[in-house]
């Protein structure tokens, strides 16, 4: 890839054929990450040497280049583009990759868009706005290649061939019937099928389909399953709306997978990256969660004071806590994130809850015992006290096991009311154990020590 | 999908076409789970059962059916076939998914599958087998359609109906000379191409391509970055060895993925599911971390020792403790979940060192002010205590800076010195956070009460 301060030099140096030269002969996701650098690093490099830049990109890698560009230089230049410069980006682009741009863009420039877009590609946007954020619905296109079932492949083929280049993909051919989906057929079963076979004869009839309303996780379990380069959408009439490809697929489950992370760390997820978040918008995602957790932690401290007279008494008791509690807080979260991404794969389910449980409990006798042990020879050894070390050991049995208990119960129940699991991790899960922990161990010392 | 216990009533009843029958209007993905599930849930469908349910799928079905099954299945499977019955498997399936069987499977059913192979088929299962475990060598596939530069586009596709059904995928030829990877052409290319051109006319000869030892989260990211469907692989000399396709690469994000939140959880990840791994081996992947941070956690515990006569003094002070350490594992655990997935992703690169720290630094700036102010009423409210309030919410704003500036520092500083930064999450960062946030309270509780 060119390097960054070089292109800026062409630039400044006016030497647009050598830069065009330099784009040419890169692949256009590089391309556009290069500009961006240009843009986000260079003073020099404004809103005018980001338009011209542009307008210098071999045309037809143009569009792709805009494709991959970050929302902030996209919105810049389509205020720059003239009308006819607008349209002819927008015929490059797949409909499902200009849906995503307006989804992004202030009210201005959406409108802009819209005028610039033919009136039947507009009709399509309306539609694909339409559909609820985490549908199928929001991430197919409208573009694919459908034939009907009485073509011949000869006719298919020629079909193919006016219309497949713009198409997203032709890999994979859809026959319909009255708008009704009845088949599929790839690319390669027509090229070496017999050119006089009708296509009803050729295709394959059994084929897998999502609703246009289904989640979009769901889809993407789908294509997992079933290895798919693309499914096809209907609606509830089974009538063909769009397609879905790998690609879309692709980014849904980076895309969950970081919404379930931020979740596990208590953080209210949103679509904006790092650094597109504000500051206030950063500290309001946490900040619910992070009231939520600390008022909880106050029941704790209820516990602990009720213990005060023993405190007073043998403050060496202190000491231990943050160990027990820390020690069942991990205990608890190694065996939720396990538990959940089981359930999320689809590996562990509902009915499987006294497998798990029985299971966790195993785990936690093994843990439990060798922690125990280690802790029992530290506390011997450096306090010289076997009461002291006794308590806290046969709190840490009973610690570790209900935590890694609750660590299976917490997101099952959650899963059984319909709550996202990902919320009984290590956060919440550390809040319960610490109270739970905590009343063990001051009972157990209160029954085997003098006071 | 045919319901389990139906089917298991046909097997019993030796309703074998019927069963036949149902099979075949099932995907190949859901009739291997409908066929584990049978042996999993059933007493009396057991290995003579599955094989023989095995035997009566559809010809053009049973491998696919195969390599969708759990390993536990296809051992069985293996072992019970005749050297015929394996063979036609084996010559059904990719050779990625028959690597894939062989590395699951123990060394007895190895010998068995090698011995059915054919020699060349054996060597390239060798040599697939001999790349390092997280490289691009050991997802590809060797299976491709390769073409020469000299070929007409209609010997090229000539090629592709004799060659193509049996390759993983045609959408994409590679065009080489002397094994050297010189360009390559999609099947809608050809399609559209004039009969008689040559292909080094018509290929593109600006392709992307990955080296065999690339690490396979590395390719995936290029996926992701350039859209890819299909990617050729290349040794050191750019001569061809494979390909990868985005099937597999879904496989790999979603195992590296979960790879990442196990390590996020303290728990060694495997490769292995969760119902897969024994007891034993689920508490040795737990205890190591465990005992790390259970004996880190003791600093903590030396820490309030020193401040035994404050605590015999004030008890009272002990029951802040759980919720300050609490508020700041977690405020720590945001920060650094956010940093290590935003570094994963490329957004955040090392030399964004100190545009992260002082955007985190605002951030909790925000949240300590927040929460400090709904904390401080609490406390007033409860012990009408307004110096207690004051000790507890002014370590609570060092606190939550604090912890916010490590979960940024600690991640970054592990992909400084090239360790997965996935190691400093909410438990090691935990750890940290409990012993300076003691300190911190401990020693402001000392300036600011008379003891």
């Amino acid at each position: 890839m060119t390097d960054k301060n070089f292109a800026i030099d062409l630039v400044e140096k006016r030497a647009f054929v050598q830069l065009k030269n330099e784009f040419s002969q890169m692949m256009p996701a590089d391309a556009a990450q290069l500009i961006g650098e240009m843009f986000e690093e260079s003073e020099s490099f404004g809103e005018k040497e980001l338009t011209l830049t542009f307008r210098i990109l071999p045309k037809d890698m143009a569009a792709e280049v805009f494709s991959y560009m970050d929302t902030k230089l996209q919105a810049i230049l389509i205020n720059a583009f003239s009308d006819s410069e607008l349209k002819a980006v927008l015929d490059e682009l797949f409909l499902d990759d200009t849906v995503d741009i307006i989804e992004e863009m202030p009210a201005n420039v959406v409108t802009k868009i819209l005028k610039a877009s033919d009136p039947q590609v507009r009709k399509q946007i309306n539609e694909l706005l339409n559909y609820p954020e985490d549908s199928a619905g929001s991430i197919m296109t409208t573009e694919y290649v459908y034939l009907r079932k009485d073509y011949t492949v000869l006719e298919a083929m020629d079909r193919i061939r006016s219309v497949g280049i713009v198409k997203e993909t032709v890999y994979t051919c859809y026959v319909t019937d009255r708008k009704q989906l009845i088949g599929e057929i790839s690319l390669l079963d027509l090229v070496v099928a017999d050119e006089d076979e009708l296509i009803e004869n050729v295709m394959d009839a059994s084929i897998l389909s999502v609703n246009v309303k289904d989640d979009r996780e769901a889809v993407a379990k789908l294509f997992s399953k079933h290895d798919l380069a693309a499914v096809p959408v209907v609606d509830d009439e089974n009538r063909m709306v769009g397609i879905i490809t790998f690609d879309d697929i692709i980014d849904v489950i980076r895309e969950e997978n970081a919404e379930d992370i931020t979740m596990m760390n208590a953080v209210v997820p949103t679509d904006d990256s790092y650094f597109e978040t504000s500051v206030f918008k950063h500290a309001s995602n946490r900040i619910v969660w992070l009231l939520i957790l600390m008022l909880s932690a106050t029941i704790t401290g209820f516990i602990t004071n009720q213990f005060e007279a023993q405190i007073s008494a043998i403050p060496l008791l202190v000491a231990f806590m943050p160990m027990l509690t820390d020690t069942g807080g991990n205990c608890g979260s190694q065996t939720s994130s396990l538990i959940i991404q089981g359930m999320a794969s689809d590996e562990i389910r509902l009915k499987d809850f006294f497998r798990v449980l029985f299971k966790e409990f195993r785990v936690s006798l093994i843990c439990a015992a060798i922690l125990a042990a280690v802790n029992f020879g530290r506390i011997v050894l450096m306090y010289k006290d076997v009461t002291i070390a006794a308590v806290v050991s046969l709190t840490l049995i009973c610690t570790v096991v209900m935590s890694k208990l609750l660590g299976c119960i917490l997101p099952m129940l959650a899963k059984r009311l319909n709550i996202d699991p990902a919320i009984m991790s290590a956060p919440l899960l550390s809040t319960v154990v610490d109270s739970v922990s905590t009343l063990v161990y001051f009972s157990i010392a209160m029954s085997m020590l003098k006071f």
